[in-house]
């Protein structure tokens, strides 16, 4: 192999992978709360409109940043530090508990015009693991820190510090006992039914600004009752994050073992940049593959046409998207054929 | 959206994504020992001998294992197990030091027919990470562990554990020295130019069983220096290691925020099985469009036909392949191309 020839093979593929948008495009931004098992039965009225404000608050915060001539990468920072806030969602606040009744955040983020990006794993006492994300990938030379060391990089960027205990919500502690009671059946004990989430939640934001640039955050708590250091899709680029102004932005939220193993959010792009297909499409199919492996979950999508697409294959998924079109809040599957997506 | 819909969607692409082969293909096998700046200048003959001995077991055992009708997996754990065990590679026993002056092993592993992964991130005390990365594959739910946790689970796995300090060796504590001084120069001092390897060198091993089936595994020390949990491209899924029978099994080394960021593993995947392109071109592009981003490293591949092939962008990779057509074991860049690679 001589160098010149690569060198020559990587002038020639310049044009193919200059992604740079020029023109002022019509902004949009789509986010989501979680897949999971919803169900109107089991959600109080006074629940839902909890659940679609925290999303109306998200999505109208992001898009008048992006209406105002702000970055994609602004917004989905802002969108998922609403999320994260909020104790509704598997992420920052309302983050689940570990099988030690811990809380251990991850979180990532990318831009599509440079692919740049930025992940944490298994962070402890940072507020909004998102910033921490995003502070990876502007601050330091790498692209994923981990743990301890993330921490001390965190105090290093002045990111706000918490106790662990800030992340303790009682309803996630229930969700805790209740997964341990499934995991350790004591002998001569009926089975207990698992809380069908307990492998879920995520929340996550993709967007395009007025330059045509994509970018995607994702941040969640993880798995109820995770052991080992466990680290699902979020902080593995591709997974369950992805954006690439060749193709389109990706956040997805669902069993992340799945995710992983299917490379959900590349796979998707991947399926854009090389069959040509529409991104909303290339995100049906993926998961419908998914869920033909076993796995649930869902993901949300902007190409870099900016059409804003959503696909899951789970009773429901907590998700809004705001464009020039208006502004679409939903939570149960049955929504999505009403507004025809 | 209809989950019935999602189904039969599922049924029809079920034919595309059947993925287990069954006739008997010949068999073959492909290692790394790390791509960098490996030049002849700057090593002996004898350094060179110890070397090329070192692949030779490697990839023997490995094509031996795979020639008595044993599986990819088998094949690429035994000889990544090799390359651990050798003091010559950044993985295992010559693992590089963190800033810290300790060590923190990655590796990753993946078969092709059921896309099955297991991953570990920061291990400290598992003297071969590549036997976690398959224990947490076959004996855990979940895809990927880390930190402590991931050695308490290595643990209950019963697998040989050994004090950090096993993995010291003179030669890496000097690269650390010279990559701090690098970094952190003194007022008045010079300069120092820094070790060119510093952020490179991994090892790992991609094959074909008889059954036609792939298997990717991949395991190092990561960047010399590095500090706050760093973590490599290597347990990112789709970065540095990936297999799946439709396409192709690849095994990455290099500068792993750039694997991590362009998603190399799995968009060399991604361009056979969607553009219907040779494997071996696909890693040629994808590494080209890598330099072109400001990214070094290289590849090891093996198609779903048993075509075995490599591409790197550095002056050297130490590689080593095998299969019916024989053995190929090389060092320096300008070696593939006396050998038509």
């Amino acid at each position: 192999m001589k160098l010149t020839l690569i060198q020559a093979v990587s002038l020639s593929l310049a044009a193919v992978t200059a992604s740079y948008a020029v023109a002022d495009v019509p902004v949009g931004i789509v986010i989501h709360g979680g897949a999971g098992t919803i169900e109107r039965s089991q959600m109080s009225n006074e629940q839902q409109k909890h659940y679609e404000a925290t999303l109306a608050e998200a999505v109208n915060k992001g898009y008048e940043l992006l209406a105002a001539g702000g970055s994609s990468l602004d917004a989905v920072t802002l969108a998922v530090t609403v999320l994260e806030n909020s104790p509704l969602f598997n992420a920052g606040k309302g983050a689940v508990y570990t099988w030690d009744e811990t809380h251990e955040l991850d979180a990532a983020i990318m831009t599509g015009h440079d692919r740049n990006a930025g992940a944490v794993a298994s962070v402890t006492t940072v507020k909004n693991p998102i910033l921490l994300a995003r502070a990876v990938m502007e601050k330091s030379d790498h692209v994923m820190l981990t743990g301890k060391g993330a921490e001390q990089f965190a105090l290093a960027q002045q990111l706000e510090q918490v106790d662990n205990r800030y992340f303790n919500t009682e309803f996630r502690y229930e969700a805790l006992k209740r997964a341990k009671q499934a995991q350790q059946p004591l002998p001569h004990q009926a089975a207990i039914v698992p809380d069908p989430n307990w492998k879920m939640g995520t929340v996550g934001a993709v967007a395009i600004d007025s330059k045509g640039n994509l970018a995607a955050a994702t941040s969640t708590g993880g798995m109820t009752a995770k052991r080992w250091g466990r680290v699902g899709d979020v902080p593995v680029l591709g997974a369950g994050n992805f954006a690439d102004n060749t193709s389109c932005a990706v956040s997805g939220t669902g069993h992340g073992e799945y995710f992983i193993r299917y490379n959900v959010a590349s796979d998707i792009c991947a399926r854009v940049k090389y069959q040509g297909k529409n991104a909303a499409l290339a995100a049906k199919e993926v998961i419908a593959e998914l869920l033909q492996a076993g796995g649930t979950g869902g993901v949300i999508v902007v190409d870099a046409q900016g059409e804003l697409s959503w696909a899951f294959n789970t009773p429901g998924m907590y998700r809004a998207k705001r464009d020039q079109a208006g502004t679409v809040i939903e939570i149960f599957a049955d929504e999505s054929e009403k507004a025809g997506n």
